[in-house]
């Protein structure tokens, strides 16, 4: 086991406070003691020491929603939209998510993997340890099952720990267009129980809205789910009001996502059950929306909210989680220690992992990120800017 | 003189095509021949051959309006407004543009450098490789020096142009409070003069908004930049129209930057006189505005159409110009191609380098980017990626 106590200048704690002149003594890949300097116990007196100077400490940030496996980009749909094309031209010059999925089926896992890596690269040079990706853009089962593998495999080329969610319910596919549960039935949840039976699912994900699941499609999907012991999340409200979120949480989901159209008054369902709200200012500013989440309403709730890339080809292709943590702020509203607790023990607890990640506490994970920055406010204020001097990270016994 | 041809599978061309199969020849530092790799003359056939491969090349990119070089940050006052506060609080806090300035009169010129050094190296990473750096937040004699005596020093620690702006013009000081013309006077001016002896001075600049300068005002600052022969700029018609933008165009202003508020039918008195509309999107979207710079008006006209970062610690801490490049598409509604043209060719007419910036052309500045991209639509699709492979520049003679 190695051993090793960090001194800074400032470091965050899991009450959003900020500890003057900390002490932080990492026992092999854990946390074991956070204090202030003058109260170190005796028995860490000799461990080696290396001093962060004026530097600010914060765990290692989490991006607990991303769709960062898919083969493709849209980039020329994106200039078609600016040049006036409507999205019934752009469908029927084969873009919008149809053209990723396309894009995704003829990938090998491979090729998936080689074009996710530039993305996970770009969210780890902002201090990125842990990355949730769904699947999602394959919609038939080996394409579901290879953006698993792919997602999976990420993890062996880099120091980063991937949670998996099965998003089968993510979209229709055409050849079942008009006919959801039939693509449930046929495709979805059998390759839901495939991913599960190779062992490639964390969760369980799907896309609630009118033009996606109803309602009653997703808790037949949620039913396979929690039968097979997996737990659960959310997209919705993102684009209307089909009470998504609240079935979810009261079935126990760990998080709804989006949650534009959420109503105020459900709110106090998602607190009630302990789930958390994960915003994804990047589709909302990408989209170009205008209708928030409930911010104030979350808040005196007290529900916990995270926020996400949400990286995908389609309405947010953003690989930036300082550039969220601005985008939450500046057009969602939230505080920037608001921002910094939904990157890290916001989107822990929405994946599962707040006993373990997120947090400068005894226990947790010894991995944590050195910043050039005065105050945690400083990470989201600046915009394209990337304060990371290092990560971090205690060696295993 | 060292010669150099560049092969690559895309080159954007001055005209906003991309050339297929592009070669470029490069004879010292200078753009000697593009073309189609099947017409090069038989004279450059022996020269040495790099080959970019799949990649796309453009010209370096420049950022044309920055406020660079300052002292300290404003994160908390970013802090205060999301917790609540109002512009007053904020001020009698000390903070605003006066927490700036007090910040900035208190650096020396070293601790200018080492301050902007790290935001010009984000830029830089991007290939930016001119960049204007404005006065303006001193407002006093000796820090207005000393500010573009710093941006002069940031070129010597990097390899990039500076372009120098006197903004003396840009606030009032709390110490001539009501007193504008006064200000002008006493201080303004004769600053001007003593930065212009000192060789400091490429351009001048003011703000023509009722909490800044009258056009009668600016037009007594154009007075004497143009009796000293400095070419002018102006941020006009950011807060509301002034017509500050028509009064600078009809002057031979360079460029007139922000515009939200300009009235479409100046667009018309801009192109004439060739003015160049300087965009700012990162400012239009961290201050939650609405009205937007008329960009169909702008575009009718056959107005250039530049768009830049505008570096600042208040109302845009930015130093992205690929995520300046997305704002400019998702919030202006401009294509990905006048992003583009953006920042390199209109940006280089802003600051009056377009015959030697901004181009893949002969004559030229050999000053070249090669992304990873398949189009250039790719540079402004992307939010927080960096594409940019290397930038390749050729050597003096
Ligand atoms: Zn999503
Ligand atoms: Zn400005």
């Amino acid at each position: 086991m190695t051993a090793q106590l960090l001194t800074c200048a400032r470091a965050v704690l899991p009450d959003d406070t900020v500890l003057a002149n900390a002490c932080v003594a990492l026992a092999g890949d854990r946390i074991e003691w956070v204090g202030p300097g003058d109260a170190l116990p005796a028995r860490y007196a000799n461990w080696p020491r290396q001093d962060l100077a004026g530097d600010l400490l914060t765990p290692a940030l989490i991006d607990c929603h991303t769709h960062l496996v898919h083969g493709g980009h849209r980039a020329r749909e994106f200039e078609q939209r600016l040049q006036g094309a409507s999205y019934a031209d752009i469908a029927q010059a084969g873009g919008g998510i149809l053209g990723t999925v396309n894009a995704t089926r003829a990938a090998s896992v491979d090729a998936l993997v080689e074009a996710a890596l530039p993305r996970l690269d770009a969210l780890m040079a902002e201090g990125v340890a842990v990355v949730e990706i769904k699947s999602g853009y394959g919609l038939d089962r080996d394409t579901e099952l290879n953006m698993l593998r792919a997602a999976t495999r990420l993890a062996e080329h880099r120091p980063v720990q991937v949670v998996r969610t099965f998003l089968g319910a993510h979209a229709i596919p055409p050849e079942y267009a008009g006919r959801a549960d039939d693509y449930l039935d046929e495709v979805c949840l059998p390759t839901l129980n495939a991913a599960h039976d190779e062992g490639l699912v964390d969760m369980v994900d799907g896309f609630c809205e009118h033009i996606a699941f109803s309602v009653a499609q997703i808790e037949r999907l949620f039913d396979r789910a929690q039968s097979l012991g997996l737990p659960i999340k959310l997209h919705a409200e993102q684009l209307s009001a089909l009470g998504g979120a609240s079935m979810a949480a009261l079935r126990g989901a760990r998080s709804v996502d989006h949650l534009e159209y959420l109503d105020p008054a459900q709110a106090q369902v998602l607190a009630r059950q302990g789930t958390v709200a994960v915003l994804l200012p990047g589709a909302f500013y990408t989209l170009r929306e205008t209708r928030k989440p409930p911010i104030a309403a979350l808040r005196e709730a007290g529900v916990d909210m995270a926020i996400s890339t949400d990286c995908n080809p389609g309405s947010s292709p953003l690989s930036s989680l300082l550039l969220t943590m601005n985008m939450a702020c500046t057009l969602f509203g939230l505080t920037p220690a608001e921002a910094l607790a939904g990157v890290t023990r916001h989107a822990a607890r929405a994946l599962g992992l707040d006993a373990e990640r997120g947090a400068i506490a005894p226990g947790q994970h010894a991995d944590l990120l050195r910043w050039s920055v005065q105050s945690p406010a400083e990470l989201s204020y600046r915009l394209g800017f990337n304060p990371l001097i290092e990560r971090i990270q205690g060696t295993p016994a």
